[in-house]
């Protein structure tokens, strides 16, 4: 087996407290020491599939080609559920069958997925509990050093998809909602409007917000503010606050934009 | 000095929103620019050298030989206690000798203990109160790069032990309690039983539950459930919630497993 | 362009349960993957730019000559705030222009100060939301990667300083202030006393603390001691408990050293 200087990221809902990422990162190193684990997070909401294939959607066009992004977000651990890597159009995808590394698999016709089954490339003994550490660690750590992804086990045909949730345009109006709060509060929405210079109105809850801005600082202070945030989503920020906390808003919310 | 590609892991309390853990990096990097420093966990209780110790514990097993473990726990900061340094049967230790380390010595007879002393090995101005940079990283720095631990200092032989709680068996019952809490709020315990099979019930507190469960998802929803943990610890934990909640259980708690 | 084994430091405020501090990393090592990254840390106060001064300057003088350092705590993103890149005495820094970085120029008359515009060395797509990614990882990629500085962009004779908050000594007195307060609860001020052993007492709030302890340990359970922190600040702290809960003190509390 060649060792190759090569990108892992991890995304789990670990958090930080416990050891458990470490831990993953000692079976990798163990295995491939020539790779480099990056973390996306560990903290996505425990079990929230969606999430995690969020932040991963968001994170992978940042990566070099062949990053190996491993994805531990498992309610279904220990059960039926399939362990699987992925090889995309650019990139491979390492984590359970659960539809958590589906919006990450591109054309997923093209793409190839493999239960991971193969002993040689997974702990000798794996536990009920983790297999972030017995079976995705490894599998990554593998993939990460060359071993095709044909190697780690049969075909898989019929992944679990999650539906990513579209946004729908009629009428001169494109209804979509609230995908993801980040840590200051910006609401991100499911809305990539083609031509941002067509937006009138954004309409969350009882607010509604007259045209794009271009930056957060255009608005005044405490004011709420839309504009097309880094991941080309129109986002909902209050300038020198939370949007979250001012306009009391979940994951979920519906947003319309009229055009 | 032979520069190698080795791995060194840091456990502290110091948290994640100052940047102790990162200037601990920059000292070792500025030695042994090879190492791969591996976060455990810098989110220990502040000063709770049994917590340090036991995630250390189940963490050591799964990094590869020859790792560098470095521990920074430590209410005598400043004071008498030694700083040490550990060659145990399959990794290299580093921290103070205040119990921290002793539960990752293996057998202790077998380990080669020494203080840390040698000026050449720790920064030439020692604060009296961040020893993590100024001793503790040095030395761990030193050691990846193939410094023998028998340079850095006088030998110890009196090393502080901390006791492992052990479960005790008789009479058909093992008595043990809750050693921590993870983030899902799962309770480890230091039961691990020779043969799960003969587990008939599992009490704590005012809860009984019967058998052991293979997996977190054989529970019904908000169901206590106990199980083989991946630390082979007996686990309680509640499917899609926390078993620290519901039972409202510290650290500590007794935990009676009947055969 | 040549590959270098360098060190990029990274300190900002986007917390870690994004992925945007990963986001980074992607971006840093597909421009130069011998570059190890180490984080500073996530969890400055959103926009606190004073926070993120002192945090850099606390932990530049333990990284290697050379290191690339780059905050981001941002709050002018998108607008008219320049992006920067410096070569200090020791280092090389990457932020905005907005004084987060000037605590750590050295003397700025020798410092080389440039702005970042040269498009081969940003995202060709940059985003009003997040010059993390788009500016401030690229450059701080390619400076690692031996591009000089020079390259990036025309020169910048007038960059944003923020005043650092000095003590003023008069009368036998010290003045001044808190400038942080760590995990632990401890307060470090902005006081470096020439001589430790002629500090008579420390008086903050109704608070009068006799000399200077040598360490944490020398005071009684919840006693208030003041003692040279590992900063050479003067701090305040409390054995085995927090000076922040127990004196109920904010940042920019004055702080008064009796000589």
């Amino acid at each position: 087996m060649k060792r190759r200087r090569s990108i892992i990221t991890l995304t789990t809902d670990f958090g930080i407290r416990d050891p458990f990422a470490g831990i993953m990162k000692g079976v990798i190193t163990g295995i491939n020491p020539d790779a480099t684990v990056i973390d996306l997070t560990h903290a996505v909401e425990p079990q929230n599939t969606r999430e995690g294939a969020f932040i991963l959607s968001i994170s992978k066009p940042y990566f070099p080609k062949g990053t190996v992004h491993t994805v531990v977000v498992d309610p279904g651990v220990g059960g039926r559920r399939r362990a699987i890597a992925v090889k995309a159009e650019d990139c491979l995808l390492v984590g359970p069958d659960n539809g958590v590394l589906s919006w990450a698999f591109g054309d997923v016709k093209r793409a190839i997925i493999r239960q991971i089954t193969r002993p040689e490339y997974i702990r000798c003994s794996v536990s009920a509990t983790f297999h972030g550490r017995d079976i995705f660690a490894p599998a990554a750590a593998y993939l990460s050093a060359g071993v095709p992804v044909e190697d780690l086990g049969p075909a898989v045909y019929d992944p679990v998809m999650l539906p990513f949730p579209c946004a729908r345009e009629s009428d001169g109006e494109i209804r979509g909602e609230v995908l993801y709060i980040d840590r200051f509060g910006n609401l991100i929405t499911n809305i990539r409007p083609k031509n941002p210079d067509s937006v009138r109105e954004v309409v969350i809850g009882t607010k509604t917000i007259c045209r794009l801005s271009a930056s957060y600082g255009e608005g005044g202070r405490g004011e709420a503010i839309a504009l097309v945030g880094s991941t080309e989503f129109i986002e909902i920020a209050v300038n020198l606050g939370s949007a979250a906390d001012e306009l009391g808003v979940p994951v979920g919310e519906e947003v319309r934009v009229l055009l």
